[in-house]
């Protein structure tokens, strides 16, 4: 981990650059497939699945059977842990449920916004070795609360043509409608065409590889909506001399073990703290699975040591971290200052991993710098809000020349004579 | 106006379907010109308004002196059109703020959202004959009322080196913070990127012609966020024998004015209302200084004659269009069973003007059929909603093993550590 020691205002730039992302070199390829997608349909997602998956599949959509069946292969512990995490999530996200307000602008004149689902999404959740249920409840779960109609999951199947059952289990809990096995660029595709089997959607969640990014956001570009756009994970953990040395160890490498690419970020006021960090990432990296992956990420980390609190809320929030843990005893007055976060973890004991399966917060988050203009997936991301208006006659004669006036000015006559119109109108 | 009766299923997919648009061919221009505004700053976007505005631009930034002058040379008509439109858009955006809760997804574990205002955002608004300072209001007022701290515009300059006086005095009625001369593909790239005048920012919100749309979805891609992506305005009128034909044929005709690509699309169960409707156009059409536009659009515009109201409704939540106009009186009755428009207007008085310009719902609202998954710009747009958690020893009691059993299941050792270590902790 590379240490900065009072940096200068030139190094703060430096600290909070992320590698440059690009999936532009990867656009012909994934164009390709997409317009496969389009023309050939299920066909084509058959093709690919063999092709990229080794997976002969005769049939896309996954059986109420296979489901009962990986319902009965979940463990107890596993099911009952999945059970607990949907519980916290479906309180948190219910919790976000608003009532918007009529109101009369001008008397006559009323105005309200009414919140209505998105009557058709789509999850997308990758496959490989480890299977993400977590990432089935984080999606599924608030759009059901939200009222999505159309709930449908794709994710690639293994070789033996089946989908993880944890992923089965977690869907069947947390209310998708319906399940398909289909990953990569191919997914995406049939999500935002629609296929034989698929049904075409109104907007893609879910995380991926660069393929799946490349494909969501050239599939947004005009067909689809997605929920934010994804990089590397992150975290930056603000820490002093009140903190836990181990546990800001274990947080900075549950992060590591993301990917070689994931970014860490330790800000402190002390030295110390800095120091026994260090001694504790390198006594328990050793006894980690994934410590190849974690110690490559470490290698591209940076521990920061600032002269106050205040220096670290300004170089986390110029950061705009994916997560951000405040691991000192005034973690409340520091969560005051917070401008730029997904999701921000307080004390001691809200580790991120907390957050990542059973809290109840969500953990599609923006990473980037994009929690500068995006919040984490929540309530709103299956919402829309239309907005209504209502006049009387009252109503018109308050704001009708005023339309008038602005209509004419912007060069808009037909826009001013349908308010003239109606002005004559409540004239006689 | 193409009539269809009673229309098949197979020609109710026609009726609904937009003329694709693809920038695409666009983008090597754009990018081009955005490559150049990142590299050269300030020098390329006064070349490029020399180039494309004919105006030789000593500072991109308006001074406070050009703002007083746009100001007191604004007409009192104008100006107090400007002050009312202002008053409601306020009462309207205002009324859109929410608390959020903190709540206790298990005992031990707190979650909560923050909302946060964006930080930096920046407008764009055309240029062209006609000033869009309708458009200054709808974007400027609610990034004012959310709190955004830098809320920079920027508006192409005529060849006299000035922006219009009318958007320059919207701006400082709405609160803008600074104001640059710079149009088009240039604008989009200086507040993307940041030039030495012009602050770089976090999103950017604007209309504007099919390079700036490409502009604003490349930088969308890796630098910025965007509002939403945009396509040619559209109505949607579902007007029956309670409807008055006049102010149904002035209200497609707003929309026509708009553009020659205008989308406008009456649904009437009345073939009678359909005539008159026609007649009136042919009537009100004469008298418009933009008829050759509002022509060519009613060219490509639908009237569709269906048998029940249910079948209107289900048509146009199908179309899913920008503006929604329930012209009959049954108007309450319909709107519960709209799913996706952007702004709806509810009865004989709510012209679709009204909203454009004063009532104080926004105008900038999702085209293309985007209102499926997307909302018009609202208080939210300016917003993010940041999660937050704390835990106690009881919250880790409560959740701890349910955390540990999801990150062992999902093969990441990391994860389960951080909450094992706590969960030692908290036993001594």
């Amino acid at each position: 981990m590379k240490t900065y020691k009072y940096p200068s205002p030139k190094e703060w730039t430096e600290i909070t650059e992320r590698p440059h992302l690009d999936t532009a070199r990867l656009n012909k390829t994934v164009n390709d497939i997409l317009t496969d997608i389009k023309s050939r349909g299920d066909e084509a997602v058959k093709e690919y699945e063999e092709k990229f998956d080794n997976a002969k599949l005769q049939h896309l959509a996954v059986s109420q059977e296979e489901i009962d069946e990986a319902v009965r292969s979940t463990p107890k512990e596993l099911y009952d842990a999945i059970m607990l995490a949907h519980g916290n999530i479906s309180r948190f996200h219910a919790s976000q449920h608003i009532e918007t307000k009529k109101i009369d602008t001008t008397p006559g004149v009323t105005c309200w916004q009414k919140i209505v689902p998105i009557e058709k999404v789509g999850l997308y959740v990758p496959g490989g070795t480890a299977p993400l249920f977590s990432t089935v409840l984080m999606l599924a779960t608030p759009a059901k609360i939200a009222g999505c109609k159309d709930i449908i999951l794709c994710s690639p199947p293994g070789a033996d043509g089946k989908i993880n059952p944890a992923i089965l289990t977690a869907a069947r809990i947390a209310g998708v409608s319906k399940i398909y096995k289909a990953g990569g660029v191919q997914a995406i595709g049939a999500m935002a065409y629609g296929t034989e089997s698929i049904p075409k959607v109104y907007k893609i969640f879910g995380p991926g590889n660069q393929y799946v990014m490349a494909a969501k956001q050239l599939v947004s570009l005009h067909d689809v909506s997605i929920d934010m756009p994804a990089g590397p994970s992150e975290v930056c953990v603000i820490a002093d001399d009140s903190s836990n040395a181990a546990f800001v160890a274990a947080d900075l490498l549950s992060q590591a073990e993301h990917g070689i690419d994931s970014q860490v970020l330790l800000i402190t006021t002390s030295e110390h703290l800095a120091k026994d960090v260090i001694s504790q990432i390198d006594i328990q990296l050793k006894a980690l699975p994934r410590h190849g992956i974690a110690a490559q990420a470490l290698g591209n980390s940076k521990i920061v040591i600032l002269k106050s609190k205040d220096e670290a809320i300004s170089l986390s929030n110029l950061y705009a971290p994916e997560h951000l843990i405040i691991a000192t005893d005034d973690y409340d007055e520091l969560a005051e200052k917070v401008v730029n976060a997904g999701s921000v973890f307080l004390g001691k004991y809200a580790c991120e991993s907390a957050g990542d399966y059973a809290s109840g917060t969500n953990h599609t988050l923006p990473t980037h710098g994009y929690a500068t203009a995006y919040s984490g997936v929540n309530l709103d991301s299956f919402n829309r809000k239309i907005t209504f208006q209502h006049l009387t006659p009252e109503g018109i004669r308050n704001i009708g020349h005023a339309v008038e006036v602005m209509a004419e000015n912007e060069q808009l006559s037909a826009h001013k004579n349908a308010m003239t119109l109606r002005m004559s109108e409540i004239k006689h």
